[in-house]
């Protein structure tokens, strides 16, 4: 989750890919649709994907890799895309944000993916244009989509028959459902430290509750401005997005404020558990605390009276009375008994 | 209080039950009344609660469960219900929040409930038509309307005088109104922690705190949407609210705020309680290293003048004076003395 | 102030005091006057009380406990309030509002008063109408309204000459002066309390500093929205409030916000304290701490010596020396020095 | 800087000064001048004040003193000043505001001075009329204003060529540049504490913080309503600050933000000393157990030894051994080294 | 990074420089490019400078050094600035801000330089002019600039074919990708500083905890207005800015808010590594006092033991049994080793 940027000197506009090394070649995949037909294929070429566009369907160009700068800034010379949105597309540390140009309009957000296990977290940016959207992610691997692909396949709701608007509309919605299965698995990660937290907590716990509360500060970091996102969207005054779509809109924002809640609900368990480890900390302590004094205070004074006796003087009277050693048995286990009477009362045993 | 979401990648709009698993037969209830009339009846079937619908009397159609997707359909069709609303209704996780569509408004909200001494908790979506109230409830037990129904029949207040928006706004009423018997049950917990706290506080009081935190914490995550809905409602240009309800939304805006109030000022109260446990617990270990400090420091000089004279060296003048048994033990006293004196003022006796 | 609500469940609107139980029986005071007369009665009646009503004179009703709810009524009848704003007047845990209905405007408010050296906490319902106001006490003591009596009776200043919505303002004033006279009283015990912090923290410095903090969590919650109370009276837009008022109420509303500015103040000033407790709590145990390790430290190896040398080995040369003796002293003294020394220059002593 | 409210109960518009008594006489001086002239007289008395005053001069007033409040009321007559308006100027706790009444604004704040190394807070109170200042000062001693008075004299500048809105500038710019005076002397206790904390903090260390706590929090209490005074002042439609005055207050402006932003960060500061100091605290504790640890622990298990040697059963074959001795000596020191090589491995030493 | 302000008193608009003291003479650069041409010169004089100065190219005066306010007051006179832009031009202690004149726009900044592995902080003061940009700088080294003038001289990318506006931009722009660049290098020690924490944290971590904490308290306070500036500067409805500058300022204004949500991201992770330094040190000290308690409480009771046998009284059966010795040995180890078994299965050891 570092950021880097190598950028730092450059002219804006300048499309120079600025995240993690890849080599992988960039893919690109179409997909054309509209209420009866259905068309998919994958190149490494715009020209020749361009090539199989075809007139009065929906267009969804997937590009899989950012880091071919040549490419992006063909497209973006192809599509009529601004430099500055070409640079941001390529730079791959963008805070989540809607903008709106003249012949389209573009998301950029982080989406977080589930492959092998592992957790992923890359950039995507999405350009809605007439008839078009044109999604671009970071990361090579897989993505949220498949559902969406699958529903484009079948024919099946109403998917097909709705416009690039509405196709956008569902990679935010696919992006933000991600987030809760995320939330909900730190959620169940947060249940089992808090059992942890009051049975018996560790130094382990303690790292576990520092990478949760960090983790929850990049997620934080990640979903807010996703909110601003949705909500310029919904507000944004082109005519790319018809009305119709407006309500979905309204839906998606809803589902990243729920996100945002359940964040700071998270944040503010955390904090509450962070308070529950220094007071058993500070319990346990206390505890050890309370043996050691006990053990001291009792053997203390009795010890003292045993050296006492130990003393090599002449002129010592009691050494030779016959009841010298029992008595002083007797004195010393009164003592203790007082002792351990005090602290029983003291509900320290 | 968890959240759960297997709706991850379906479409908008899917109809899908998200909750807990549940077995039981959803149960349709149909109130009718006018000023003049009453007519209670409960189905189990849609249609069959259709054929009894009269015209020219307001209509509550509550449906007991939300866990019979084909149902919810079904009822969405008949009443040209938005399928994104059909899905919010289904989906017990909501955030609560106000919608006006174009023929209905719909306001979801979390309801609490007791039962059998144990508090629930379940969505409710209160769907507002032209003559008409359909309320969705998750879980098939009780609910708060129990004094609304019996209001509906005794026919007494203005309630059988008013139109369906008075109906749709006294349930939300009801709902506001059982927050504030659950803060008041916390008030109550919250006075007897504070007195154990002071007293004497012990780890099962820290969890207590703990506990009523989280609480809190959940609570808080329910109401503060609770007031933008009802705000949202308030400020609604829909014509299926009649300004003469205005001020009733008003009162129970400001009952929403009234439970805010007390949900933060509570939150502060436990969080002074946590500084108060966490410095007792300081306090008690400070009395603890008091008793072990006194003990060792007042036992331990003498026990080495002890040791001293039991010393076997042959040349040792002392231990040859008749008066050198008398006068150790007069040194051991007037120091052990001393040290006494000087804890006390120290103020540590 | 503790928040009861008896009422879950009841109807909206229903005239039900939910307060502690009271059995005074309620009295009305009358006080009419303009510029030249000034008619002083009390009643316990209301028809009786109308009776007595003049006509041209500003009149001010004075109802001192709300537990009547049939006399409320009878005045909400007789006076065209709304049942809502009886409802909210018989109930005493109302937040601080102001409500603009057609024929009347009503300010509710916490009340605070000394009384024989006791502070009370009561609820205030001031009704300002055409040339009357109507103020209904929670509790059937003193209030903060004597010096406005006073001027009424004697006619000095400009009330007289003022109309209904004068008086109105002149008893929100009076409310918001008494707060200022609380936390003048609250400033001094936080004086005194951080002397004793600084000097020798107890217990009971404690629980005295958590008792401030929870008393200034309930007065802000009491004044908050006092602020907006007023606020909301200013830019109201009935015309039951002259111009030539607004250039008071804007006066009363830079009170309440100096009062709140004082609240925030002093909660800032206590949590400081708090920090300051427990550090001193943690120096004291420090000290405690280094008086246990330095008498322990100092006599643990000498005693040692001390044993080595009671030890009854057969051949044990040094037990023989005529210098074994005072040489094992001087051992133990150089010892016991030096550790001091090394305590002395580490600044524990 | 305690807060004193003698008024409450007084009638709204009463005139009693209610700060610290005050027994000096109040002092009138009078300054005019234009772009050629320039007069200045002191006076004890309004009505001989105002026959010194000439026309086509700006004048400034300057009333060193409230506490008489006849006088405050004779100029109040004289000038045609609202009652509300004397009574915020002769009540020394105002919080800073600007009012905008018909003939005259008038701005109250905090003024701090040095005086003979001492700081003092006073309140001021400028009423700006047509071609006049007068300002009111609550303390009879110096103020920030001299620099002001030497440039008016000696004519240089701008300032005897603009009118008295300019002054009424002049005279809050002055105010607020004492504020960063005064913050940059805290700046620099600031950075002396934090060095002290670093090296060797004491009790005394955490008295000066939260000494310098307590002066932000006062400050920042000052501070804050002083924006918002220049920020009304500025927006303000009165005639008679003038557009090209405008300029000069969105300067006082900036820098009262400035002084703001000091605060905040300086309360960030010395909020991050504060745990410094809380873990130094706690490094402390630690060193001085390891210590005590370590010497316990390396003379009690020997000290066992000695005490089993020093045992008088008679069949004890050791004690008869010619090795015996020496060899309880190497022990001894075996187990000694052992465990100062454990403590060293554990860094403890 | 501290603040200083000798200015306290002096007439506003003064033109005195404030900041540290400075002895190089003020270089004056000036660049002159158009679409076609590019010429760079110095000067130490101003109206040199201006003899060189060429009609129809876009300006850039560079001035280094602000200590020089003859020069300062020069160029003021020479381009029509007014002197509250000049006095804050030489105050290098700024918040940033944006200001819209007749004839000119100004934005006043902090910018960070690498230099020599050090960083320098210095105030930056753009002025942008039809047709002209002068930059102050304050400190006579490096700036941010260097790719900016390389750009003009190469005349690569757009920026000779743009105005002066967008030469403003860029020079924005400049300053704030080193606060990205400084950022990442925060972020990689706080990455370091989490690992010693977690494995061996020293005093020395949490100074360099307490150094990082306070260098992001000094960036927020720089970083946050830089936002306001930015965002003002879009909004201005000022000519000298063209409407196609306005997609750059929207860029600049991005990373601006990237800037602060890091810094955000920061501290939020640097008090969760304070709350670990802190609950580490306890649980440092946790463990010592663990092994003093066991160390102590193994060999005190055993001790006691040795200890009563050691008493010289003549009547002690136990002493002359042949098998006192090792039966008391026995009793010892058994003592010894369940206290050990108690430990363990309490996890102390």
């Amino acid at each position: 989750m570092k950021k880097r940027n190598h950028k730092v000197g450059a002219p804006p506009g300048t499309i120079v890919y600025s995240g993690q090394t890849r080599d992988e070649r960039v893919k690109i995949s179409l997909i054309e649709y509209n209420e009866t037909d259905f068309i998919e294929k994958e190149f490494y070429d715009l020209s020749e994907c361009m090539d199989h566009v075809q007139n009065g369907m929906v267009k969804w160009i997937n590009v899989d890799g950012i880091h071919n700068a040549e490419l992006i800034e063909a497209i973006g010379k192809r599509f009529n895309i601004h430099p500055l949105t070409l640079e941001d597309i390529v730079n791959p540390n963008q805070r989540a944000k809607f903008e709106d140009y003249e012949n389209y309009v573009v998301s950029i957000m982080k989406m977080v993916t589930h492959e092998n296990g592992a957790t992923h977290s890359e950039q995507l940016a999405v350009v809605l244009m007439d008839g078009m959207v044109i999604s671009f992610q970071e990361a090579t691997g897989g993505d949220a989509f498949d559902y969406i692909r699958n529903r484009l396949r079948q024919g099946k709701g109403r998917i097909r028959k709705m416009g690039a608007d509405y196709l956008a509309y569902a990679l935010l919605d696919a992006v933000v459902d991600v987030y809760f299965s995320i939330l909900e698995k730190i959620g169940d990660r947060i249940e089992v430290l808090e059992e942890d937290l009051m049975n018996e907590p560790t130094k382990a716990t303690l790292q576990q509750l520092h990478q949760l509360k960090r983790e929850m500060i990049y997620i934080r970091k990640a979903v807010w401005p996703m909110r601003e996102l949705v909500n310029n969207m919904e507000r944004s005054e082109t005519e790319l997005i018809k009305p119709s779509t407006d309500l979905y809109l309204r839906d998606v924002h809803d589902h990243s404020i729920r996100v945002i809640d359940t964040v700071e609900t998270y944040r503010d368990l955390l904090s509450g558990m962070m308070d529950i480890y220094l007071s058993s900390v500070s319990n346990k302590m206390n505890e050890v605390m309370k043996v050691l004094t006990i053990i001291t205070t009792v053997f203390v004074p009795v010890t003292f009276i045993a050296g006492v006796y130990g003393m090599n003087f002449e002129f010592m009277p009691e050494l030779h009375s016959k009841w010298g050693y029992p008595l002083t048995w007797a004195v010393m286990i009164i003592i203790m008994g007082s002792l351990l009477i005090y602290f029983r009362k003291k509900k320290w045993l």
